[in-house]
């Protein structure tokens, strides 16, 4: 048995679904995050298809080149699942049938009132040499085996011990629970090397303006690496260290990395790391900035071309319900009216205008009775541009109530957004919550540059 | 120049973003989607890390094994853009500046008021024999560049002929105009293999009775082979030929699978197939129902735990202007009084119950003067959830006008859905529409079961 560490992985998905992208694979990420988590880096993903050959030859190179190779898919039922057999060829052993986890299967179809078949059971198949692993949820077992290296590679083996595949079903809710109690357990991160990553956001800042900002910070050859990726108007930072421990030096590392990151981006960088994506970190930074007053500052929001987008993207959110109201969606131009818009501006400078988005605003403000209110009008295509409001115009107004509730303030921006219907009114979205953002966090006064794409500012009078 | 046809692909993605799991590779599903529907078939999807040996050296396997290989990420402005290093030394040529790309990327950066450096301007660059790909969304150009075989490769070629490589950029809002603009006319499907892949949505089944249903349809000796995947409430059905042609009988083959799928499903198959999501099929159907009426019919949302999500689900799709109007966001008690709901319902039954749900849908219905009005109340949870009402207990209520203005009809249903509050809202969602469906097309009259995760039914009274 093997007990050379984990010091990378490969990650296999399986599955003519996968590869023909009629099913969108989230197991590979996760166990991608979770691996780095541990301190074992992954060093590649593959999805192949539900191909014996294909299968054995990838299993075999993944074997060449990392210690630990984790493959999804494959172990259920039916024809198409053929990870067993591969496993099997791979071993060069016979498949025989596990009878724990026949007799697993035969209870769970019992307690389900299915019909115990063959082909249920033949889902308790395994090499000899292999262990099964008990499914809680489901009722394919997955499979964990030793695999000794190859004696004559025709790329080179990379490393000469055995190497560990682990089997695990494709559905997540079975992947996810047989990782945690089955795999985790048999894991051996290396002791010597330590990995620690760290996720940042930016908002306001284009991402080449971020990396001359970072300066040599992001050089390739530095430790940690820092990396940035941009994605709907938030960038992301990501800060890894990989190394020799002891652990505290590592997330020390990372720490001044951060500070230094903090330093030189200000009120751009987001007070929360590690969200889910840069979108709910933006979202969460906002509730809290807001419960964080004394007394607490609510919101309220009115939209009209995201339709509910911010709102859905704020209560996204546990917890939002601390200082988020609700709001209007003002999509068709009578319920602007409803709300209190005056026809006449509606008249006179069409739904998607400065004076409009203001209007909101303010009636949402009122009738919401908050503190704070994001109005989003705005033209997310594919139709509806014209020479003087392309696709991509959108006008967004932050009204505010606290300082003099009954003369509120409010600040309004034209934007004019690139990409499709989706791109545009996620960046519109994302720019409100952003607007707010700066209400509070007035970036550094030596900053000369405009911080998002606006192309006109019309404080109201 | 080759012109051997596209019979096979490969599809990279790089980025330790993505190899880290800090990001869900998305780019790669939507390519594999689309390649299918032009009959070339992936044959593998790779990620790999930001680094230049295992980004050559993957290309040169990738190119050794199909002859087109499509890879997205790394054409950025920052130093873990290596793309372009890495298709120079596959090709063993320099990197020159593109003048044309160059130019536009100057142009886009002045009409975005922001400043032109060399850091941007590097995007331009490109190996002498390569493409530039224009990129009308960022400013990032593709490449396109042809890839002769290797003349002694440690695997073997499985083809003799040059590869095409195609490198676009990352952001999906990039990468797609860019693949339908410049990489789909140079694409050469194989003329004597047909591949043609059709998805259909289903709702208000679970995934076992509606496999029960369709009966030997689903066996993986079939061609049209027949796959089915569950997700978020709605099912999705894959129906894939692949065989010889001509064209016409193999549409007619999945032709006639998917009217026999029709026959065993009824009102649960959706009349949109090839959707981008489920979701997104749903919301199509709904409005294209409603505006299909005489005259059309109008749609408004009234939406607590969903806090805009439903609304946002609706607008997405380009056209809802003509049926939704808009709606209420009553996330806090206090806006839904201001709707309209009896601050003495909400006392005696709580915010989540079929009392306020139904006037939450009468309330919207009344002030958004629309034929009908979907209301949401329920608990996401993590927390709020009690022995009576545990989390995920969720109350729908539709409201309809047209059959009578003065006396509006309201159904109103509880459901108690499992999963995280993610899941829970988007259950919530899917299913206001799916009961909007069904009352417009009632499933047929010898269904037994029931429909949805009902545990009651409180029509109104």
């Amino acid at each position: 048995v093997s007990t050379t560490p984990h010091s990378s992985a490969i990650i296999l998905s399986s599955g003519d679904e996968i590869i023909t992208g009629q099913l969108l694979d989230t197991n590979t990420q996760w166990l991608a995050e979770r691996l780095v988590a541990l301190g074992i880096m992954p060093r590649e993903h593959i999805s192949i298809p539900d191909d014996l050959t294909a299968l054995v030859s990838t299993l075999r190179r993944a074997c060449d080149s990392a210690p630990l190779v984790i493959i999804t898919g494959g172990l259920g039922p039916t024809d198409g699942d053929l990870t067993r057999q591969a496993l099997a060829q791979l071993l060069s052993e016979p498949l025989i049938t596990d009878e724990a986890s026949a007799a697993a299967i035969r209870s769970m179809l019992e307690k389900r009132a299915r019909p115990i078949t063959d082909r249920q059971l033949r889902q308790a198949q395994r090499p000899t040499t292999a262990t099964s692993l008990p499914n809680q949820v489901g009722t394919a077992p997955g499979l964990h085996a030793q695999v000794p290296p190859t004696r004559h590679s025709a790329l080179g083996t990379q490393h000469s011990a055995h190497s560990e595949i682990f089997a695990l079903p494709g559905p997540p809710g079975e992947l996810r629970p047989m990782f945690e109690r089955e795999v985790l357990p048999r894991l051996r991160p290396p002791a010597d090397r330590i990995l620690v990553a760290r996720l940042l956001y930016v908002i306001g800042l284009a991402e080449a303006d971020c990396v001359d900002r970072l300066g040599d910070l992001t050089r390739r050859d530095r430790n940690p690496l820092i990396g940035i990726t941009a994605s709907g108007g938030i960038l992301t930072i990501r800060i890894r260290y990989e190394g020799p421990g002891p652990r505290e030096a590592a997330l020390d590392a990372v720490d001044r990395a951060e500070g230094r990151i903090r330093d030189a981006l200000g009120a751009h960088l987001l007070a929360i790391r590690d969200a889910d994506s840069g979108l709910s970190a933006l979202a969460r930074c906002t509730i809290d900035s807001l419960a964080a007053r004394k007394p607490a500052r609510t919101l309220a929001v009115v939209e009209s071309c995201t339709g509910g987008m911010l709102g859905e993207m704020i209560t996204a959110i546990p917890g939002s319900s601390s200082v988020f109201r609700g709001g209007f969606i003002t999509y068709a131009n009578a319920l602007k009216e409803e709300l209190g818009v005056d026809p006449a501006a509606l008249q006179k400078h069409g739904a998607v205008s400065t004076e409009v988005a203001t209007q909101m605003a303010l009636r949402g403000l009122a009738r919401a009775q908050a503190d704070h209110c994001l109005a989003i009008t705005g033209i997310a295509g594919p139709d509806g541009g014209t020479p003087e409001k392309p696709v991509g115009t959108v006008h967004i107004a932050l009204a505010t109530a606290h300082t003099n509730p009954a003369r509120p303030t409010v600040i309004a921006k034209r934007f004019l957004f690139t990409g499709d219907r989706h791109d545009i009114r996620q960046r519109a979205a994302t720019s409100a919550l952003t607007m707010l953002h700066f209400h509070h966090h007035a970036p550094p006064a030596t900053q000369p540059r405009l911080l998002w794409e606006t192309t006109n500012l019309h404080p109201h009078k």
